[in-house]
């Protein structure tokens, strides 16, 4: 029997896309300590995976495909097929950084500077391959983690990642540069990206999680217009989604059901009313797909 | 005035029957020590009594009704009326069997080896029914619990209840014989169920409970479709349920409305763009009735 | 740039208007020790206070407008413009009261029996008011709480708020008169009512706070039914409510989709479906403006 | 190899015994769902057991010895040898009774009273030899909890076990007759006691837990006196408990150790003070032998 | 029947003062909701008061003591006796403050530049005194709380109470002078101090919780030592706290025991043993009165 | 100023580590985020450094010492001293062990086995010296966590650290080598090491960590005896620990004051008292030192 090997990223984002995956009709159940989470479809097998390795293992066929960074599919060189970009969680949040960066009092203002220097990291290969792109020979050290407490006593600089840059504030730490931004990628492996069932499996998984971000930053709106004030109410709707109109049974009203943005709702509605509609509602949704 | 005297179970089930009354849209609060909760409809007064003696209570008339497992209907060997099957929970999900088991390297294959053997249980009556129905005699045992850890030292076997049969496995028990499946049942007795007040109140309570337990397991889905895609769609969507087909203000689209199981959605909204729906939207629902 | 200065009120209703704040689309964020919560829109700066002090602050102008209790309104006697009024909760909850209470064996029966006695109160200038309203003269000491034990041994008489009136039951305390009833109050300053930027921002929170909390007690219904029905139907529905009807693309079906009181659907549902209602379907929503 | 085989009670004692049995010196360690606790005795092993069921196990030599409620002894019938009573707790509790108890309102007044009426008690037997004491027929129905619920509808009265009789009294039940009073017993089958290995293992748990619960109500006590204060200090000090007296370096002075209630500390202590004693220092003990 | 009236101060000393009452000897039992605490001393009688209001009901003779702060006392202007100074918690702490606080960026400097200036505060009285000494002129505020975050908008300057000055710093204020330095204080009315029962009962409470105070910040020290050696052993003992030394049954050896300052055990025994102490053993205690 | 730098063991030892310091006398205080703790003596500074890389950092002298594993000393093959081993929690629990396992149905069955396998681990160094060892060349790869779970698919051995086993039998892989037994070191520079100041420093932490992790397996004794019992009771004593032994007042008794082993006090003291030893009491101590 036919089945997709799915490597899931275990650690801080288990418990999101673990809730991503039931919105988008999938059950995935963790038990404690195993590694091998049971999921409701005979034909899709799951292991977690730290992110760091997942691409690894993706590459050399011994998942089919998996979740992580892009920062972790950059580290690892690996030679894999993105299936999609799914940004978790609100839309207009800063991305992920890897950054470069020094004590506030460092006389280092640029990679020119760190010949000879001691850096620590997670991210060896992605330093090191940048470093190579400036010409510079340094110590490049891995880290096993809190890098950002390792200047100045026990690191010149760091290679880190950091979404706001609050937590390298708190260490007296200035970023200098950016290696990479990063967001979360749905990834294949080449051979399996080209297998017929698995590739189908892959697309129905990319298409219904698409769908479940997409329903997170959305509403629906029904709201009943005067076929007076249907071009005005109309007129205020985003041009991108087309509503549907429907007759009522008296002719002279329409019906109007429509998906916007959570964040124009708070402007928009007052518009609308102001326009002419009447009997306005709004609701959540589970799933979008534009 | 005319009340319905309503048994609610003590014990597991019971913040699962409370919330499930709220979303049928009847508060029910339980005060911490009392067994006399209060209900927003002066015309129910509930008591809390333990699933074990509910099917009793309501044989003798001291309840006009109650929701019980099937089990202890049989077991008390009930006189009473049903009303409905409340399916708590999801679709799918195995059935609460009460099971014989025996240690995994016991001799005992089958009823006919229980002769003379001592067998621990909290369902007396139904073994003893068991064991008169194959002409065996044996030693049956009341347990206050914990029944599983009981053989080989305190007994030989034991009658117990079982949805996956993993504590069983954890005490090293195999499963020889299945005695009874059983689900929730809204039970009346029978003088009440002829009582025209009385029957009209729990036929409301069972359309309401079942509307509620209906839309767990299903959502609600809105797409919009040209009409040459019309029928191509509809020929995808489940027979049975006729979906709800709006002319837009646009003569050549359609609106179309309809309820799916959950359990079909990640296979049937994939299939449903393919064949043309656009401005697909799915969102939950409170209650059904189909 | 224009901004409006907004009141939040500190203490028991912070996390309910947050909350209520999220549903209308203000994303609100207290930092823990910060009474300055960021909010998600430039031209608003809020500011946490005291329920008790806010009148003061916004009829001196030191806020624009804010949200308060109608009572703390009365005591600082402030004169302020009211927005809007907003019942925070479930729809039928009895309104918060001052009331004046003493111990059950008290021989004080009303108001004219206060001469001379010591009262305590977080209210001095509410029940200095309702003393000199009866030309009685009494001790009204300020009580930093903990109102409702002082009586017999502290003080002979108190005037304090309640809901329910249980918290003063339990304290053998009887209630003699009421001096005021209160609700939340969305209140301005005069100026700033007057201010077209300012005014306009007032009244959209006014209409999507309500909009929300009109939500709160009321659900989505939609169902389908036969011409044939369609009156009978139609006569069950609430007279203010005008259902929305679209005709079907059978011609001899209708589509009903309406907003009804939570608190009448589970007598509504069943006489609906009697009436002749097929397919019936009922959903939350988040913001309702009738 | 010898070993002794120990019946822990199961249930709302559990916790509380093996936090005894630590402070005795005994590690004791329950996984949860097992039901044999390992304990670092090899020459000990445990078994949980419910306390209604511990008498009949050890009665029949599946259990050496087990802790349960002279109650359930009694209940059971069982013939069994008393190695000690363990007063868990503090001293001055009231003792846990098994009653009679009616609905405050019933024309019952005492066992004369029941004949033909219905009976719900978890311990039928107890109640049994109780009727039949007072020559009285009755229906004695077995309760599987929430006994003192059941009055007035589902029993006219009850046999319950209670400290305070707080529960009753919200049940609006009141007490008409005590049928048992009980506290934790340390029982031995009657062979095993005769068996010098285990005999001596028991006794020595003894010793040991009684050792325990005596410092739970002791502290120690330091002190240092001159000796024309010594008479003075010694004779304030209770009669039963011998302290200990040293001479120190300095002849006139001495040093002076002993144990005390911790109920009288708070008087003692400033009569101690009073007397003469200088230097006084209070601390806690975890086992004590007088 | 003698009783004396006690008050314990309700918020946030609370939990703190029942333990120190437990490890005294009295046990307070505060039930949920209500303010009469019961406590195991018939000749006592609780009532818990906000520490505000308790200098005011002891002076008038409502109670005949209480726990509260000075500063109240000073607020208060109360005319009571002072039985006790009570510090809670580590030596070496930094006492409570009231104080005068400006905005980092304010020209304020000192009193004299509050004339004609709003001032937030809950200790009004305190600072009207001392704007009054420094012969200034300023409109005090009552403040219901949060006082901290109400400059440069609704105040110019707060009085408010402080322990390490950081809540003030992380809202961008400075402290420009001290009103008050405060601890806890065991206050009595003036009568009840002449009578000897009652005065009895509180020099009693007085000496337990001091010495429950005193026991917190030290140890118990055992030692043996060679007589050769015990000068040198004893002078590095502190000199206020007479050892007690008793001789050995080997004459050549001494055992001591003493009780030190827990800070500065980790100093002390390392010198102890190169002076030639052994078989040191420290311990905790419970009650110490030197 | 002369300052020792300290490293202290990032993880899973945090929370023991303070803890242990503080019942040596030294508050260690760890802000949220940070990894400079604060400590209350200015002559040490700390670092919170992952015990996988201490020992680098104390060899190469960015520490003076620290607090790690034996395990990561080997593994980090470094060049340090140690100053103390510190058996952290409770006598006769198995050490940890660094093991080689491989799934319960594999073939290799011993190192010789392992040629050209892949093996997962988190100690890379440790296993290529002790594949070296046995002349074996293998895929060595370092792990980023849940090695366990890799073989059968992701690893054919690994190498892992183990207390019980018990997680590597649920994984069902089985122990077939042990490469390493560690338990926690404090190591210190070897420079540091000869420097008086930074010396004497270490000596006295070393001496007061000691003496409580020996306070932990111990508890004292005291207990009064007659003179002609007095050999006796002493005999039954264990010989390596010196009872101090004092004259009562009476001659003809001694007191009698020890510490002796947890472990062995359940079986002692029913001898002692056998013995002729009275009024024998048992209490917790915080440090010992022998």
């Amino acid at each position: 029997m036919n089945v997709l090997k799915l490597g899931l990223p275990k650690g801080s984002l288990e418990e999101t896309t673990v809730d991503m995956f039931a919105r988008a009709g999938y059950k995935i159940d963790i038990q404690s300590r195993s590694y091998y989470p049971s999921i409701d479809d005979p034909e899709i097998s799951c292991v977690l995976i730290r992110a760091q390795e997942m691409a690894r293992y993706v590459q050399e066929g011994l998942l089919d495909c998996g979740l992580t960074g892009y920062d972790w599919v950059v580290e690892n060189g690996a030679d894999v097929v993105e299936i999609a970009e799914l940004v978790y969680g609100k839309v207009g949040r800063k991305p992920l950084r890897w950054v470069l960066a020094v004590p506030n009092d460092s006389t280092i203002t640029g990679p020119k500077d760190l010949e000879g220097k001691r850096i620590a990291t997670e991210a060896v290969g992605m330093t090191q391959r940048y470093l190579a792109k400036h010409g510079v020979k340094a110590n490049v050290e891995f880290s096993w983690g809190a890098t950002e407490v390792k200047p100045p006593h026990l690191a010149d600089a760091i290679v880190e990642i950091t979404e706001t840059g609050s937590s390298l504030k708190a260490n007296n730490l200035k970023i200098i540069d950016t290696l990479c931004e990063t967001t979360t990628r749905f990834i294949a492996n080449k051979e399996a990206a080209k297998d017929p069932f698995k590739r189908k499996k892959m697309d129905q998984l990319a298409l219904l999680l698409k769908a479940v971000l997409c329903a997170e930053n959305r509403v629906g709106l029904m709201l009943n217009v005067h076929k007076d004030n249907l071009q005005a109410v109309l007129d205020k709707l985003p041009a991108l989604q087309q509503p549907t109109v429907a007759h009522l049974s008296n002719e002279d009203w329409f019906s109007l059901t429509t998906v916007i943005d959570k964040d124009v709702a708070r402007d928009l509605i007052p518009e609308l009313m102001s326009a002419g509609a009447e009997g306005l509602v709004e609701y959540s949704l589970n799933k979008v797909i534009l």
